[in-house]
């Protein structure tokens, strides 16, 4: 298996972009990866898209090769995948793959989301939870971690506050981040006031619908160097499943497959949590946010609450969550979020973050979560 | 980069499959390829799953964790890959690449697709061509078909009774194989007096709506012993994209994306066209059976038709095409397919399929299309 690297990433503004259409979106994304890879189009040999629901967003599907076709990229191989809101994890898993195994040597991982084109994105989002278990049965995703915050909250006395916290930083650090969805500040006092959509969770727990793009650009670790003087190395992408629907689960606090997935890579990447030096973490809902420090073992289970309300994801904390605004302020738009999570992370080891900068991070890791957590992606990536 | 070899395949019975769910028929599928193969479930340490379409066919995204919780495979990785048609060609190519990287040791990929849930599934599968410039127009799939055959045909003097014999061969095959949709046989001139769909395509050019699912299992071929006496080995995984409309193809009667992966499969696996013992091709619509034929380069472009009529892809001829019957008539589950293709080989390589064994074949062929050719995949197997 060959190392492999990451020369170049982009993300588009994430917002309501009722100017663009799905296929120039993403098409956005790649030029800017391309741009920054310094390579050009024809270098590229395969594609891989993280999308969730093309199907019923915007009623296409065989995306990977529209997009090939609109973008000039024909005959490259490409191919879709997904795994809901992990499907931009999965591409770029996926793509690190095809490098790693000699079947390609430049490869794109995007991933996209035009979600504002229907009236409705609920039912489509539904279709991430069992459907036949949950979905037909009148349960969202609000809901569905609701449960899980409540549960939190009754097993380890986490608090309302702490679970607003989470979003608090999250806005505080997409005000610095100009492509952001959300660049305002909040309070804790605003997030308890706004409205409420699943007890206890209020409207300001709880991600966006976005539109947006992303995409990195994917080699052999031994060639990055001829492209840029700072390559991002791969030092491990893990990736597990869990349960899918939230009442088969041995517990409801604890997402196994985020603890499954991330142990891999540790392992992998011959680290532990410790080493991590800035994480984007997938907090669709802020108590996610909360689950995630935990499970993957920034903090012991149960003092997810405490650690947030104490300042240790805070960007001068102990371990900096989500610069880039997180899921809850930069935006979700479902399929992009994994890659754009990753070129977060490229951008912090690279120091080219800007006003949202960890200083001397040298170790970045990505956690994406598919549904409720029937599957998790983590990638450490390294300068 | 690894040798990679298949130790077991199935395929369910495919048909209108009112009676079994969308995750118990994948299901089946995955427990029928384990039992081939010999090893329990545990053993597998990743899956693939092609699908086109379960959004839009059962209201269910993110299958791959839903498939591995449904089957007790967590916390395995899966991913579902999507070229729309394609995407169980996806799902073989994605799981060889998994197990050539070294990243996994025993991969299943599989390919489902449950078609027959909705009343109308015409506009899901509209969904595979360009939906803004194709399926908004009101372009369905057997119109874009019809434009290539008349093309074909006034190009290269085809007959109408040369298209229906891909057809009435398919029927043939299928009538020996117990998994096919239709085990009918069926005349030319009943071919030619079915119902009209688009001009010159009447029903019996058009493969079916089918439920259906099939599995293979993917190791190291180092490995491959250990399981088996057969191993079939990979010889050749190869994948190109094209043009998704109609409209910006330089020629509508060649599917660019199959020459190109077709003579990258041809390199990989050190063969010609004339060494494949046996294959399956994408016959969608008969007139795709005789594009393929020419595509693959079992014949000269203009050929097919004649080739066809003289009895060149008949099981005693030259090179025995669709023994299982084809999409036509062993039926097509979009996602499903290329899978199925591949389990067709895997048994007439290992000399397993029954009446319908294609003598002495060493060297196989599967050929996938998504869409009218926006994605091609061909595969090169060998005992």
């Amino acid at each position: 298996m060959r190392d492999v690297a990451i020369i170049g990433a982009s993300q588009t503004k994430f917002g309501e972009l009722w100017d663009v259409s799905f296929r120039d979106l993403v098409v956005e994304a790649g030029l800017k990866a391309i741009e920054d890879a310094g390579i050009v189009g024809d270098d590229l040999d395969a594609m891989y898209v993280g999308n969730m629901s093309a199907g019923l967003f915007v009623g296409q599907e065989h995306i990977a090769s529209l997009i090939a076709d609109h973008a000039g990229l024909t005959p490259i191989p490409c191919a879709r995948v997904e795994a809901a809101c992990a499907s931009g994890g999965l591409a770029l898993r996926n793509g690190i793959m095809a490098v790693a195994s000699g079947f390609h040597d430049m490869v794109i991982s995007a991933g996209v989301e035009k979600m504002t084109d229907i009236v409705d994105p609920t039912p489509a989002i539904a279709t991430a939870s069992d459907q036949e278990w949950e979905a037909q049965q009148g349960v969202t995703f609000p809901s569905l971690y609701a449960m899980m915050a409540r549960r939190h909250m009754y097993e380890y006395g986490t608090t309302r506050e702490q679970l607003a916290m989470f979003s608090v930083i999250n806005h505080k650090n997409a005000s610095k981040n100009p492509l952001a969805q959300y660049q305002n500040t909040i309070t804790v006092d605003q997030v308890l006031n706004s409205s409420k959509v699943a007890d206890p969770l209020t409207l300001l727990d709880c991600s966006p619908v976005t539109d947006g793009a992303a995409g990195v650009i994917i080699c052999p670790a031994e060639d990055a160097k001829k492209y840029t003087d700072t390559p991002i190395y791969v030092k491990a992408a893990a990736q597990a499943s869990g349960t899918i629907a939230l009442h088969n689960r041995r517990d409801i606090t604890t997402i196994d497959s985020s603890v499954n997935a991330s142990r891999k890579a540790y392992k992998m990447a011959g680290v532990g949590p410790k080493d991590i030096d800035v994480a984007e973490v997938h907090d669709c809902f802020s108590i996610n946010g909360i689950l995630a420090i935990e499970d993957l073992g920034f903090v012991e289970k149960g003092k997810g609450g405490p650690a947030v309300e104490e300042g240790m994801t805070e960007m001068d904390g102990e371990i900096p969550v989500n610069p880039s605004g997180g899921l809850k302020a930069r935006g979700h738009p479902l399929g992009a979020t994994g890659i754009a999570q990753a070129a977060e992370i490229v951008k912090q080891l690279k120091g080219e973050a800007g006003k949202r900068q960890v200083n001397g991070a040298e170790i970045g890791m990505t956690h994406n979560i598919g549904g409720t957590g029937g599957t998790a992606v983590v990638h450490i990536l390294s300068n």
